[in-house]
């Protein structure tokens, strides 16, 4: 609905008639806390703000350089709102490259809508989500891809994730992509000039120059597609499949896991997590934990139905981990439990899969040992917590050798993972034309389509859609 | 426990050696958010963020002055952690009074942490509720009462409580105490003088002006201590009790009136309000309401003990809403009805009493003239909300007749209450030992325990245990 409404407003509004106006919005989290920021920005931030508001030095805010900050009274005529400090950032060294105010006032929820109300009244207007990070891409403070990785930045809740977006936001792939970007715009160019002298058959794109280009370029986009899956896996968490019979004590060994983790965490002061169940991070590395429903032989349909699910979801996981329970296993089911970890190694033979025995506080670990020879699995009580922390260091050596610290640019993002994608093909297409030698118009009709992939990515070219779209997953205040 | 904890650490440890460290905290709201603010104060709070921060500009932070922002990074060794603004305020000219950084960071929640939990390695500690205040009074930036009016603002969610704590963080009654305090002390010293040279017999201090100045602070003494009971109510909500017989529509009409208020409150970002069901502002006046069992006459025990706390609730509260179903009411029980309201008119004669008739849609309204006359009712139905912004109205003006707009300092805090009465008395006594002509060394001892206990309020006087106990109920990052 929301971004139904922004794209209607974005289509029926000129840029430069919408970023005329001041916009509104607290850009800290809402509720009572020691301080709150409120922030303006358009060209009359400075100006409304500094009609409202009464410095101790009595100096006004229109005296004021940019970075610096001034303490007061924001006042509605005879009435004290709230003693404050108000920081100026002059256009355009600003976030937005406008004129912005952020007014730091006591973290009361009254106050903080107080002020709000206040300068609606002056002439404000609340901003819209994402606005604030619009009005800097709009401004070319920031790139698209830049723009969208401060929204990544914000919902980061785990190292992964927060590395790759400060990566994109620091420029990241984005950089590469306009260079050869703008390479590409210059061999367009001088095919294009071929054509106005199509009679004399002149060649002024040196085609040996431009092959190389396009392989360069072909192997950039192959690079940062190829990076999309793992991409995703780090920023959403690696799907960790959890199973096992009914009673092996999956969903006990999840509660642990969980419970360990919210006592690592909860001496950080605000670290308040989202009360996600069944995520985790370890070491700032983020798993998503699949409970499954215990898989045994049964002739009750429903229980099928749920045992199905879980061989759905074992395929759909990058991580297995396989629970028995320890009293399970004895001279007579030795045989019988191996084959069944060897059919489920051959299955999910592209998986990671982990072996544990549980609950080995009940049993003689001597009626183990045959057992485990040739399996090395995790023996742990999932009850007591004893051996969780090796399980944890699997996993975690697991994420890092396979998936992490590989260095290379990654891109988590759907909407560049599309683009990359059509551009790929348009190259190809390039390539192809070139071949077999295909006229210039009919060349430059691709190359211009990839361009235009291209551009999409770093916002040289955007629709009103588009931005729309993009900005509306913005929280509001950003 | 908390409190026990910052008294017994409070004790233990001298207050120069305490404020010599560098604390942190989060001073926005947790939760995910567009930006959210860090605070450091300490000696080394600008060292220590300098060492982990690159600037734009490439600037360190020591070449900063006062009240200056800089762009940059926070970083750990190689690791790229946030873009930051980060704000420096520097000694005397903070908060605390201390040197100060403010890191303003991308709000997400692991950010947050990673910031923090990077400076606790880099040598500071996490502060303690109330701590930055604490190190402000402790400082002289702000006197105890003052300090207390910050805990009080940060809490306040209408106008009047907002209002209370706003004149008291201006200085409110605080500058009147501390000068009267002055004049007393002065006395005293004279009256401390006369016994050195007690064998002449001699008179430093002027009675005359003596008794005219303790009159002078007993009379703002007792204004102060009565203004107590209108505070309280302004700032915890003005206490309304709902009665009425069973299903005359109490809940529904509470229901009606808190959704009307959501509805209001809802537009304005940011003003997400506790989920309290029972307490609604009207136009920023609190009303605190009391739903209660029905009452009529009734044999069963259970219901009876019901009824017996609905007598005990109307008598606590301020206001009263004595509601009548419409459908009741019949040339049959007119009189028993009207007697009904008498008799709560006058058992409830120090209450503001409102007699509204709900469920006026059910009935021919021409019923109810005859029943209506004399008695000005409210006729609304609570299920359809007709009539109910009459109601609200006519619960504003209650409130701004009889308790608003006087204008004159009010007193809202306990511990304030406490101490001014406890110097009254003492007071009360020195003029008592005044006109019985006691000793001097007697009336010294009166004098002193009323300077202690004015002293007490402003912060001259202090304990641990009381800057304990106070600091305690202060958030975190305040």
């Amino acid at each position: 609905m929301l971004s139904i409404f922004i794209s209607l407003f974005l289509r029926s509004i000129h840029w430069n008639m919408f970023i005329n106006d001041t916009i509104i919005a607290l850009a800290t989290a809402a509720g009572s806390s020691a301080i709150a920021v409120i922030r303006l920005s358009g060209s009359n931030a400075i100006t409304i703000t500094d009609k409202n508001f009464i410095s101790k030095s009595g100096k006004s805010l229109k005296q004021k350089g940019t970075h610096t900050i001034t303490l007061g009274h924001i006042v509605d005529g005879e009435r004290y709102i709230d003693e404050v400090l108000v920081s100026v950032f002059r256009n355009p060294k600003s976030y937005t490259g406008e004129d912005t105010v952020e007014i730091s006032c006591h973290g009361s929820s009254y106050i903080q809508s107080e002020i709000i109300r206040l300068f609606l009244s002056k002439g404000c207007r609340v901003a819209r989500a994402g606005e604030f990070t619009l009005r800097s891409f709009l401004n070319a403070k920031l790139d698209l891809s830049q723009a969208e990785a401060v929204a990544d930045l914000i919902a980061s809740d785990n190292k992964a994730a927060h590395q790759l977006a400060m990566q994109q936001m620091r420029g990241g792939f984005s950089n590469d992509l306009k260079s050869l970007r703008a390479e590409l715009v210059n061999f367009a160019s001088l095919i294009e000039l071929e054509l106005d002298f199509s009679e004399e058959d002149v060649e002024f794109a040196d085609r040996n120059k431009f092959n190389s280009l396009l392989d360069e370029i072909v192997q950039t986009l192959k690079k940062l597609i190829d990076s999309f899956a793992s991409g995703s896996v780090l920023k959403d968490g690696i799907p960790t499949a959890i199973v096992g019979a009914p009673n092996a004590g999956k969903s006990t060994l999840l509660n642990t896991l969980l419970n360990d983790e919210k006592a690592i965490v909860s001496h950080i002061a605000g670290t308040t997590r989202d009360a996600i169940e069944d995520e985790l991070s370890i070491e700032g590395i983020k798993f998503r934990f699949i409970d499954t429903a215990g898989i045994r032989t049964t002739e009750d349909m429903v229980e099928n139905i749920g045992i199905k699910k879980t061989f759905e979801k074992m395929s759909q996981a990058q991580a297995i981990l396989y629970i028995i329970d320890a009293n399970e296993i004895s001279p007579n089911t030795t045989k019988e439990i191996q084959n069944r970890i060897k059919q489920i190694n051959v299955e999910y033979k592209d998986k990671k899969i982990i072996l544990i025995i549980n609950k080995i506080d009940q049993v003689n670990p001597e009626n183990l040992i045959d057992f485990c020879k040739d399996l090395d699995p995790i023996m742990l009580s999932a009850k007591s917590g004893k051996g969780v922390e090796i399980l944890q260091k699997r996993l975690l050596g697991m994420a890092n050798t396979g998936l992490l610290n590989s260095g290379d640019t990654v891109i988590t993002n759907v909407r560049h993972y599309e683009a990359l994608t059509k551009a790929l093909i348009e190259i190809q297409n390039v390539q192809t034309g070139l071949e077999s030698q295909i006229p210039g118009d009919l060349l430059a009709i691709d190359i211009r389509q990839a361009l235009y992939h291209i551009g999409e990515i770093t916002g040289e070219i955007t629709s009103d859609d588009l931005l729309g779209n993009i900005f509306s997953n913005f929280c509001i205040g950003k």
